[in-house]
This record gives C-alpha cells, sequence and structure tokens, in this order.
C-alpha cells in the first residue's frame, strides 16, 4: 500500500491506471493565476514539478521529452533559424533548441511565469542557457502570440503544453494550427506534444486530421519512452506544407556539435517507424 | 488517494516508483510449489496475472512484450525451424512463434505448469494455437533442459521469464548462457527479456558481458514500449556466433504472412536503435 504522505500518485481514471513516485517533501506550493504548481523532491527521479496534479517533469528523465520535442524536428528542416516555444516554461526544450549553433533566434511563450521562476530554483540545469543573447522569454498567452505573429516568419513552433484541458485546449484546435500555417515560413515545422498511443489515439488521430485541415499536408508522430508520463509512452506529431518529414539532415545529426541523453541519429529514424495499431487506426482516421 | 481494494500496486522500492491498475475483481489465485499467482479483473487493461506481486501481463498491451520477443528474432535469423521457449508459460510468444510458416517444432519449458493453466482460463487468445501439431509443453526445470539438450539442434532459444529473481536467476548466468550457446546450430540466436533501459542499466551491460564471455560475440537490446512493466520501457537482448544481430529478412517482415497489433519491419529496425546514454554505458562496460 502506498502512504498517501511518502507518495504523489497521478490517477488516469479512465485507463484505470495510475503512477507513483516516492517523495521526501514538498518544495514549493503556488496557485498562480492559471494553475497550482508544486515541486516534490523524490527519492529516486530527483526534483518533481507537478501542475494542477498532472506531471511535468523530473530531473530524471525529462531529457527524453525535451531532446524529442526539439532535435527531431530542427534536423528534418534544412537551416532553422527562427524558432518560437509555445509552452515549454521549464525552459527544458529551450535548452535544446539553443544546442542548435545555426539557431539565430527563439522566442518562448509561456502564458504562466510561475513555471519559469519555479524551473530556476528547482530545474537550474535547465534554465542556464535562458540568458544566451539568441533566446527571448515572453509571459504571454501563446495562442494569440501566434495569431500576431507575422507571416512567413518562423521556421518552427514547436507546441510543449500541458494537455488538451484547461488553458491548454485552444493549442489542439483547427484555428491554431491555421495561425501556425500563417506563422511558418516555407518548408517550416509544426511540433506539439501528442500524449500516448496507448491511451489517446483518438487525440492523436483527431490533430493529424486538424492539422491536415489548417493546410499542412504531411503529418508524422514520433513515439518515444517517458516513464513519469501516463503509460510511459508518448508522442511529438509533427506537421508540415510541401516538403516531407521522414528524411532528415542525417549527417549533421550524427555529427551534432552537442551532447545529448537519448537522441541520435538512428533514434531520430527509429522514432518515425510506426506501430502497426498506429498505422492501421490513422489511416482509417485520415480516410474518413 | 489509492484505496489499496480497489487497485494493485507493484512498487520498485529501489526507484521509488509505482504502478498501479484499478482492479474490481480477483479472479483467482494459486500458491503453487513455485510461486503465487493471482489474477485480477481490472477497469481499464482487461484481465491482469500477478506473479509474486510483479505484474506479468494484462489482456491490453501484452502483444508489445510478446511481439518483440519473438519476431524480431525469427525474422534476424534466415530460416528458424526448430525453436525453444524457456519459460513464457502464458503461451503469448508462443502463438507469436507459431504464426511463422517456417517454424517446424516449438519447445515450450516452463517451471510452473500453473501459469499455463492460469493463462488458459483467464487468457485464452494466448493459447489458443496450443494445439498446434508443432507445439510441445513441457513443465520442467528449463536450465537443466538446455543442458541435457543436444548439441547444434536449436535455431532460436527465446528465455521468455520473470526477472532475475527467485528461479528465474539461474537464466541470467553464464552457465545458462554456454549451455545456450551450445544448443544452438550454427547461426542460432539467443533472445532474453532484458529489463527496463532506464531502472536497469547493470542487469543489461552485465547480460551483455556474460552472453559475450559465454562465446556469443554479438550481442544487441531491442527497445520497446511496454506500460505495465517498471518504467513502461523495456529490452529483448539478441546473442548470436558469428553472424550480424542488425541486418534481418526485411522483405520478409515486410510481407509477413500474419496480422500483429505492433511489430512491423519499421518497427523492428526501429527497435534496433541505441539510446545515447545506452550506447555509451555499454561502450564502457565492454572496455572493461
Amino acid at each position: 500500500m502506498l502512504e498517501p504522505n511518502e507518495w504523489f500518485t497521478e490517477i488516469v481514471e479512465d485507463e484505470g491506471s495510475a503512477f507513483s513516485l516516492k517523495v521526501t517533501e514538498k518544495l514549493h506550493e503556488e496557485q498562480t493565476p492559471y494553475q497550482l504548481i508544486q515541486v516534490y523532491a523524490t527519492t529516486g527521479f530527483g526534483n518533481l514539478m507537478v501542475i494542477d496534479g498532472f506531471v511535468m517533469l523530473t530531473s530524471r528523465e525529462n531529457f527524453l521529452y525535451h531532446e524529442m520535442m526539439s532535435h527531431p524536428a530542427l534536423f528534418t528542416h534544412s537551416d532553422p533559424q527562427r524558432v518560437c516555444i509555445i509552452g515549454g516554461g521549464d525552459c527544458g526544450t529551450l535548452r535544446e533548441v539553443l544546442k542548435h549553433p545555426g539557431v539565430a533566434s527563439v522566442v518562448q511563450i509561456d502564458i504562466d511565469e510561475g513555471v519559469t521562476r519555479a524551473a530556476e530554483c528547482f530545474f537550474p540545469e535547465l534554465t542556464n542557457a535562458n540568458r544566451d543573447p539568441r533566446a527571448r522569454l515572453l509571459f504571454a498567452d501563446g495562442i494569440r502570440w501566434v495569431q500576431e505573429a507575422p507571416a512567413a516568419g518562423l521556421d518552427l513552433i514547436i507546441v510543449d503544453s500541458t494537455d488538451p484541458v484547461g488553458p491548454a485546449l485552444g493549442l489542439f484546435s483547427g484555428d491554431f494550427y491555421q495561425d501556425c500555417a500563417r506563422a511558418l515560413a516555407p518548408g517550416g515545422i509544426l511540433v506539439q506534444q501528442s500524449e500516448s498511443p496507448l491511451y489517446h489515439m483518438q487525440i492523436l488521430t483527431d490533430m493529424h486530421a486538424a492539422m491536415r485541415r489548417a493546410g499542412f499536408d504531411t503529418t508524422r508522430s514520433l513515439f518515444f519512452p517517458q516513464a513519469v508520463y501516463p503509460s510511459g509512452w508518448m508522442t511529438a506529431t509533427m506537421a508540415r506544407q510541401g516538403a516531407s518529414l521522414e528524411a532528415f539532415r542525417t549527417a549533421d545529426a550524427r555529427d551534432k556539435p552537442f551532447e545529448t541523453q537519448y537522441y541520435n541519429a538512428e533514434i531520430h529514424q527509429a522514432a518515425l517507424a510506426q506501430p502497426e495499431f498506429f498505422r492501421r487506426a490513422l489511416a482509417q482516421a485520415l480516410a474518413v
């Protein structure tokens, strides 16, 4: 039995599953205008950030998510210079993006400054690139920011958001994808976290369909493990107009001038492989 | 909070994590001479089999494990005809092996008949191939069986065991691997479940090293998701003498004459991709 005061537990009620981490201390708790942020010390995963009761990240294995939200899309684009991150307040994705020497500017727009301030205190390894002169941190509504962005001014939009409930819901909508399509330059790529292939096939197929309706003629999901997210299995979905999402700068990925813990050229290729059940479900959904 | 009578929970004490499934009923409980077998009905994962408190399989997603324990090794071998499964009492791996028309015989040796009897009752979809005339089920000590097996009489040995504690401990030893090497015909392949890359790098590197000391000059891990196993991320490790484990019968895998839910030729290739942290740890372990 899990003593409630010794364990943080996230229950996925619809699936009848739960994941728990043993905690020793609550390090931080803050109700911001947008959400409840909590940080715990755990026995096995380093620090744990929780937002509105959902696990956001741990020190131990956030590298999986942050590397896969950034490097595959960056190495798929031929020359990504202008990057925007919607959400991403913990700055882990930003740190990975800034590892690419060709990136000229990254704007990060998270609605909640509280997330970034908590990350600075409890996940400093993620925020240590924030002073890079190429990075600009805005605390504002990302949906509106993309609406108002100049047309064709971005090479890459990364949607590093919470799940499609509450403030993040609008990030899973056709209107938002249309705004992204407009804001992207030719060859530009949108990539968004897209939940678990085991639990959330409906969200995944809806996202592919909505992206295509918004004008992205190619969409492709990336698969990767993530112990602390529901089912331990995660996806990010890329969308693009008029260019492939399968080919990538293989030689550049192989000779990347920076270290990673999970990503490499083989992992990139591997993440594109579609399980049989996924391939069938997606083909059926897009054929309708 | 998880009410103990509503949830089955497996705690990984060393890692400070736990995974829980919501249960509605205990369908079966039996203390065999070897272990405690329990079967529960869950709300989201179908039936759940637990052995000595460890999750063995669920109706919903055992396909991931069973497909990845069988098809990659079978499609790597040029003509696998004689297969042996050590453990595997739930018969899910056996079912997948028997899908290959070229397989002439499969011997399954599980020490505990209770597992197979429970699977017949509560996972009948896994045991429905057991009457195939090519299949032979033995309930005996797999370690001794391999010791006494004729030399060079097998094309594939699949070690589908519980974790390296209790009765399965001997299956993770150098002596056992030497017996496997002797029992395999030229080109033969050994494949064994090898735990989580996030939690069990020591088990993984020890296994690679022990297999190599036993005379297998090539070893290679396969990576795949598995929601109900610790960390949600799993490996199987293949070992072989004098032949590659990277190349496989791609065209045959692409045109396979049977259905799968996870495995396909792209997934096979993808499962071979080694994460950076794994590649580094393994290279270091094998260099010592």
